[in-house]
């Protein structure tokens, strides 16, 4: 890329000015962690979309999780992992791991690449502001939540006064207890009560697709009731399941569109946004 | 351009981001007109770089002649010029008639072309908000004038209430005579009054060359006093020696730095400001 | 007049008291133009009276026309008149023409005017920040348009701003096509999207009379109802016939009353507005 | 008057046009009291100005005393006066006296003229938000006060709501003592403290007069230096020295200019405000 | 008390936090006045409650009457008491000595010992403003008032600009007469309007007790039924029947609950309002 | 305590009245955390004193270590601790697990029982914002940070938006590296960029004692002289010689008063700002 002449940069620039003008203003909620946050490069470039977006007048909200970093804390730490039903126990102990992790390590490492890409970020927790109230959702699993409700004030008072929101997903109750929250689900109910334009889900895989090993079978948009078909179907299966119900979740809360895209793919937030190319799979209403 | 892949886009959108961030929230002032202003397409292609500009946070004044066009109008109303040691005559019809072309027919034109690329302009003359005093230069010449003053706040108006000032260079003074301000001086004076971090001069060639039949001898950046030994190396010659004493002047009025750019170069706003490629040739103290 | 004492004064202003307070702070629009605007004595007082509003706390918005002068410059540039059905044929030159003298000549007049008389203005035209929106009225008319919707964001930030605006009645579309537009129509359009209190349209004669020859035969005030049976009679006739249409619309869109008012009487517009004089016809719901 | 014409009373209005612009926003503290409030309709009538006065956009303050009204009160209530030097002693029960009649009858009726001609005011004293500190002046005459500092907050914060600040002079310590303060005095650091474009004294004399007796003789405009020059003639001589001393001070303190005025001829504020003819004696540095 | 360690002392402070924060932002109105305004150091106490309160963030108003001191000018005046079926009856001079002696001298010194005591307050009257419009209520009474209206603008003007606002309940009307009103019956109204939190009438007894001689037989809290049958079986009565009432009328205005207590017990209302002790009868819906 | 009556707690609030009204409105810093935040009900009571604090109107801002904590962790994840010269050696994983345990940890732990007292706080750390930027201090001592700035715009903006901000002391630069800065350090920098009134150094001893042994030879106030004096008599000595070198550093960057007070005392703030007790060692210039 770096053979292009200035004026074909300029053009690839004004071409991007439709989307630009689109997306003026709006708040964009970007779902990232897990496995789509591999490399440093890759987060590296994660961000620099992220900051860019801001600086041309996107409002981005980065939600983040972080569970592949939590597993390693926690087998550093000796805690071993139990299972009900397939579910992970969260005890006491381990969702006070869980807050550590992600409000102190993840939360502060992307913080901080955003700031070496020139943005400005404030990163909080559900905790904070009492952003994210949730309640037990099964007794056996001990302290994972279920969200009960969001709280904007604190994402758009860091927003009006210049800061990129990254936010991730403890949440608290009225005992101040914290709780261990689903990111994607999180994301979807922080989207949809910020009547976001878009949520971006980044995962591993290129979005949904007819075949899972032929990337050339990606379906590149979708409705609600084309999803709830391609489920029947056995289309939607395994881990995108729970991926797909919910950007459902996120549409009935109110936000515009939802995409699911791989978060490996360099710049693929740009792409989406800015370019007419799109990337993974974008479902709306 | 087109052939270029999505994420060939968007890494050409990240690499601008440090340009961006530079320009993010500055002023910057684009001298337009004459011979620049030579075809439709050209037009639409400056004006789609200023409302790039304008989306991305640069607040983008554009200042505008319109030579050509009123000597047009002239001839077809039947006045014939008239000149005092080489300098045009303006007398009272003629003054009314630079008026109404410049602010009537120009100014008009290249709002609706900004608002046909997505922005929002609003056009104004020297008259609106008494924005440029002037008075008269020489009796001999008539209604041609020096600035007297600039009063910024019908600009700032406008820019705090999210337009893109689109200005044409007549004067004004208490009695309400009008005046034919040189385009060139008067963007700088506004430049100036404006603290400016850029001032962009919009010809018909590349910008100053030691050679001006040969491109590649564009000098890329001078100082003030580089410019000067040009100029008495007679590089800086003809046309080309008001040019850079207009820029001279906006330097000492407090603008950061001055580009004298090749206007009928599509893109040449956006490759100068932008890309690490460069247009023309910049001036700074 | 000049022969009253200092106290004779004051007590004109003081009687002046409950109009100013009824008046203050209420959007007032006029219509200034065509045959209205015939000496530059009879201008200058009707913008001082423009002045004087402002000052006292009236926010006065001047929509004007120019049909003579629009004329006289086609005239000269060699473009002779057609006609279809009675109405002028506007080919895209004629529509340049009429925008360039009206956004041009006649709309950087008045502003100067007002300026001259201690008040600031900036001039507009339906181009700027999309103001009025129009579409073609007749394909055999050409560039004659209807408007389609009035954006009052441009004349709301002026006012904020401390200026009056001052609109020419050209309009728009999507495509940057230019259109003249009936000055009385474009103005009752304005001053229904603003929710006037008032809208003032200054012609050549002194109102709705019984008796055209007859001035004392002036109706001074008029309901909707009482209009459409006088026209029915035939008493309101000729050109009185759009006028009155024009008020009508006014009234439909939310203005609180009309007034047809003769522009050539010197001070006419304080006289109805701050006198218990009156002037003119005042048509209300 | 009443025989005025429209255009006759618009003709009044306009030629008002460039006072109006001059004293457009600013300060006016006009000090109204004693002798010059003798007739409910004189009372009516400054009201009525001053309404106007701040409905065309000056910021009036109305500064007053209420002399006999206090010696009436005091008598009915059985208080013999007593004097030391000349001067009336105030002991604590008579300060409580002045303070009840200024502060709840004299300043409320000036409110209630005020809103019955259509103006919205608020009466305060000088112990409300500690807007006028004094400390005693001579033991021997009580609770006479020196005014030690003004603190025009609450005078701002009414005129920014809107409302005509009416002001009664008395004054306060930090130990809670109230004070009787003259009336001029007290308007003079009042107008001092605001900036005032000007202070109005609104006496029962026409103004400075060569011969008292002779009101042909008023002298329409003084320097502070002829001033102590007429004083030394001994043409400024009985009352009128702390009347002309107090312009001084308000001079000093930054008053533009300083007028004293006939409170007894109808209409005297808007007659040197808004005509050519002027009204008693302007005072200048 | 003085023998409080600090440590005991931030003990009870921390233990008024719930009570703090429950009323933080809310407005509170406070009657007081008449009997239970009997000795200098219980105003000074409830002063200094005040104080505290907006200092903690309430937003206090004081509504204030007046009636022993009305009645002490009155005699000495020399006004005989006239009454009509046993209510007082108000001619003219007498409606003006109750707003001299409320306005001017019960509200003044109110505020000054606000100010004494840190506080910042403004005193003003019904008549500033036009803060309590009023009608006759029954001619043969005289200028006694019935509250028709209140309008709260400059209550809030003065709490947003950080005054505690002062009032003396005398109305005015649209002739500008002034009317003797009801003290408690105008706190009820200024507090429906201004949909208090929290209506407090200070009295001189305890509250509605079972006995009168009995304090023990305080009922500390009612609804408006509870109210009613308690005015049926005779417990509330004589002068505790228009306090009750009056309370109602409050609550019917959407006031969320009204307090009569004994404004003779010092820091009754701090007592009533950040301990869990109370004070009075609490009346609610 | 619980034995006071509600006119006993009523009297102790208004006994706190003038504290109240001295810290309205200021800043105040307070430093907490390593051995003074030994049990949860201290840290409650902590948090108790703050929430009123922010309450009453005091801008509390919450500067935390967490030595303990990160011991704690470090040793659980199998860290061994290195010395040069005392100094504990912190490489690239310690920096990290400090962040974790400060950021994550300790940081949300006090957000949250800040919001169980009814508070609403947000909890960053110096890397959030930019807040605390920092270099390293020696090679050998590996990511040990000093202080090059503090970047006020986050806490003024969380203060502004109504939230109490707690504050993690780690530091950032413009490569992103993180670095442990010492917590008195930091807060001092802090509370001397923001102007504080007041920073409160939280420690396990009653003060500066003139007999370590000894409480009551605690010495209640000092200057930055007699502090010098004492250090060089050995009074102050060990670790409370940079206890006091850290206060002298804020009282040179501008805080008015610095206080060492025993964290382990229950509500030692409210005491020492609120009471006239005081509570540990107040050392001014």
């Amino acid at each position: 890329m770096n053979k292009l002449s200035g004026l074909e940069r300029a053009e690839v620039l004004t071409q991007a000015l439709p989307y630009i003008q689109h997306y003026y203003g709006k708040v964009i909620v970007v779902k990232y962690g897990g496995n789509a946050m591999q490399s440093d490069e890759l987060r590296q470039q994660v961000m620099e979309d992220i900051v860019l977006l801001r600086l041309i007048g996107v409002k981005v909200v980065l939600v983040h999780g972080g569970g592949p970093e939590i597993s390693d804390i926690m087998s550093r730490l000796g805690k071993k992992p139990e299972f009900v039903d397939g579910l992970r126990v969260t005890d006491k102990e381990t969702a006070t791991i869980v807050q550590m992790v992600l409000a102190g390590k993840v939360n502060k490492e992307l913080v901080s690449l955003i700031e070496k890409k020139g943005g400005t970020a404030i990163g909080i927790s559900g905790i904070d502001g009492r952003l994210i109230e949730a309640r037990m959702k099964d007794e056996r699993l001990g302290f994972v939540g279920d969200v009960t409700s969001v709280n904007i004030k604190p994402i758009n008072d860091l927003i009006e006064k210049g800061y990129i929101p990254v936010i991730c997903t403890v949440g608290t109750d009225a005992e101040g207890n914290v709780y261990n929250i689903n990111g994607d689900t999180a994301a979807a109910y922080i989207a949809g009560a910020l009547n976001s334009e878009s949520m971006i889900l980044m995962t591993d895989v290129k979005g949904v697709m007819r075949d899972m090993k032929d990337p050339s079978s990606l379906i590149p948009e979708l409705t609600v009731k084309e999803a709830e078909s391609l489920k029947e179907e056995g289309v939607i299966a395994g881990g995108m399941i729970p991926k797909v119900a919910c950007c459902v979740k996120a549409l009935e809360k109110g936000v515009k569109n939802v995409v699911i895209m791989d978060g490996t793919v360099p710049h693929s937030i740009l792409t989406e946004l800015l370019t007419n190319d799109g990337a993974g799979t974008l479902i709306r209403r």
